[in-house]
């Protein structure tokens, strides 16, 4: 049933189905005030009088009332009546940026991303219903700068199992994923006197911007077959590795370098930042273990949600020495950075179950038959390349000859409507690699996969 | 039905109830591993074997075997079988924190938190759910550092119709909180050669940390029965204030001194950062609207839903003058700082439902209840104190005899169990203002109001 109703001039369509009389009230008068059908500063007619003329309770439409001015739809004082509020209408001077995801290229072989569609929405969203609904009210105020006390003891107990770390609650700070924690570090280690960090020649740019934002200076640190080279820190006040599975070259720092790196730094008081982005994907054997626990005073270990989950959970973790400890924490409160309680709560809920676990292990199946099925068909389509760096991870290198240019391949590749990064942007200023290219096989959708091969090796194979 | 399996000596018991098979075999191998029964380096039986023995599928071995491979507990190597890993154990050098939430007063009328009991969980929840079914995988990836076009689009009309702010989806950052979000700003305006900013003399001390933090001077601003007051403004380069409802005296800043602040701002090139953190919450009229309406290129708006809903949510937004704009995202990239997509999206589907006004207007009842009752209570019970402040958000200012010594009641609560703050906590060096308390009514859940109201008024009638 829906009803019409006139206020000077204007005609109001309501719909009065069922309970959603009240909605269709508000949804109306929303609109006639949208629409510019009711002016500002228009009256409108007595809750009575328009339930008379509507035949519905007098209540329902006070309630209606009473929304849209909550809504600042409308205005209301007693002895005054209701009337249409004078708004500001929004200003649209440029149009909306596009949705994500959206206008992005048809297939993205970019590393740093895991494929989204694997996210696994069902279980995590019933792990936030669990753990909202388990959790004391008291958590919902402003949360612990150095992360929930209950996330802080399940992720000890996880990282210590799964990836070796010496860990213990005290230990660990959440932080908004990887980036913000090494900026509170970057902040704590400068307040210190630190001056210098030794940063992977080849690495995310984005990182030594934010460990210059803090002050302090990045010396490209060079990496040969055996990982980052530790003769070259010597100067350094702290360095920031990737020993599980370099970013991008894909190499793994040896045994020799791991032990070199963590010598350096008890014998130099200095820090290691060890960025373990994806440590939980190994293949071939048993996950390298943190080198944190190589030098737990001394090395500070980064792990992330971005990649075992998706970036866009922005959860991520510290394990820090115990002198450092209070400095980082203050750091992020200097920034203001707090992480959100509930989707902490979530995450530990998420671990505790075994759903996280449970995703790891079915990624990594997924991930491995992606690196072996990239191997094969390169090895098969495209012999002349080199495929590096697939021992672990999300990413392999494509050595190319080195009289190819990677900015041609790589545009060669949008023509295709094929997305991959050349390495040279990853270079620091002076690193020098033969022409290659950053292949992330965990990001396209599992449908896309196979698709986004063939047109990788049309690329590599032209004419 | 379960069974036992023993293995070198160790005897573990297997729950072997319907479709639990795998999961009381995983939980089981768990348990004898943590507790030291099955040892480091000890090697398992095949799958083949162990199901034969447990008269289970060879799967179904070979699954838990796998998932336990997958946490670390287990490892394997095609051709040298499974065995027990060697772990770390966690250290515990301390004991762990107790739990948020813990350990407070009994009853806790501090400002700055609103009751978190009235969180609306349920519709919290089915929000999420709507919003993370809906998403298109790509919001997971990386978030826009900007926010997310969908729910800029949505904060951009409620600010406009809900708070009078010019706003459009092109002029919003959304950050988590309002420290982060005021971080960024000083980072863009000392970037650009701001030197001092004007605070006011009395406020949340951590906002003043904060822009200090980011290299600023914060320079004491007068505040009076009419707001802030504007003459103090020569010589900075930027103010921040809390015009509809200055923290914590309570005032509101009146037009004149409105229009003195946005001139100061446009004649001088300053920029206001206006704190709108209570905003929503006006009781006796219309809410005032914001002041960016008058000078939208001069004045920083700033909103949070930590007050609307909860502190633990970590959500803010900025509404920013067109110069700004890049400059505030570079600053939170250059922090590294993103919100979390899936929270982004909950919210954008919060307030497009209809739940943040209803949410809104809920609380604005019980918080306009609560005044009242603060307001009668004490002027029957406590009739030598003056109660102001209490025309709008979720504190009031309590002036005691200028003979009252803010620290004596302060400790006599305590002993009372109840929080309470005194004002000098809330003032900048040299402020001076008489004794007085900031009471939070929005904070105790309702079923403690009125205990926590009895316990006030005790304190403030002693003997």
């Amino acid at each position: 049933m829906s009803k019409t109703w006139a206020n000077s001039g204007v005609d109001l369509h309501v719909d009065l189905t069922g309970t959603r009389v009240r909605a269709g009230l508000e949804s109306a008068l929303r609109d006639a005030v949208r629409a510019g059908r009711l002016h500002p500063g228009e009256r409108l007619p007595s809750s009575r009088a328009l339930a008379a003329d509507l035949g519905i309770a007098r209540n329902t439409v006070a309630d209606a009332y009473g929304q849209l001015v909550a809504e600042g739809w409308l205005a209301a004082r007693t002895g005054s009546g209701t009337w249409v509020t004078r708004r500001q209408v929004p200003e649209r001077d440029r149009p909306a940026a596009p949705a994500s995801g959206a206008g992005g290229p048809r297939y993205d072989l970019r590393p740093g991303v895991p494929d989204l569609a694997a996210f696994p929405r069902r279980a995590w969203l019933a792990a936030a219903r669990r753990a909202v609904n388990a959790a004391p009210a008291g958590v919902l105020g402003y949360p612990d700068p150095r992360g929930l006390p209950q996330l802080r003891m399940v992720l000890a107990g996880y990282l210590s199992r799964a990836r070796g770390v010496i860990a213990s609650p005290e230990r660990v700070v959440v932080c908004a994923g990887f980036a913000p924690g090494l900026a509170a570090v970057c902040h704590a280690l400068r307040a210190r006197g630190a001056r210098t960090i030794a940063v992977e020649a080849y690495g995310q740019q984005v990182h030594r911007l934010v460990a210059e934002a803090q002050g302090l200076r990045s010396a490209p640190l060079p990496v040969d077959a055996g990982g980052a080279v530790p003769d070259h820190l010597a100067g350094a006040d702290a360095a920031l590795l990737t020993p599980a599975h370099q970013f991008p070259l894909g190499v793994t720092l040896r045994p020799p370098q791991r032990r070199a790196v963590a010598e350096w730094a008890i014998d130099t008081a200095g820090v290691v930042i060890e960025d373990d982005y994806d440590g939980e994907f190994r293949y071939d054997r048993q996950p390298v273990g943190a080198m944190q626990a190589l030098a737990p005073e001394h090395v500070v270990y980064a792990g992330t949600a971005s990649k075992s989950l998706a970036p866009g959970l922005r959860l991520g973790w510290l394990v820090l020495p115990a002198h450092l400890v209070d400095a980082v924490v203050a750091a992020k409160e200097s920034a203001g950075e707090l992480n959100s309680a509930l989707d902490q709560l979530t995450l530990a809920e998420f671990i505790t179950s075994g759903a996280y676990d449970r995703q790891i292990r079915h990624s990594r199946l997924a991930y491995r038959r992606r690196r072996d099925q990239l191997a094969t068909v390169l090895r098969r389509q495209a012999p002349q390349v080199r495929v590096t760096g697939i021992a672990a991870g999300l990413h392999a290198l494509i050595e190319l000859a080195e009289s190819d240019r990677e900015d041609d391949i790589v545009a060669r590749a949008a023509e295709h409507g094929l997305a991959v990064d050349g390495l040279e942007r990853y270079g620091a200023p002076g690193a020098h690699h033969g022409p290659a290219l950053v292949v992330g096989y965990g990001r396209p959708p599992e449908h896309a996969f196979t698709t986004a091969l063939a047109r990788l090796c049309a690329v590599l194979n032209p004419g």
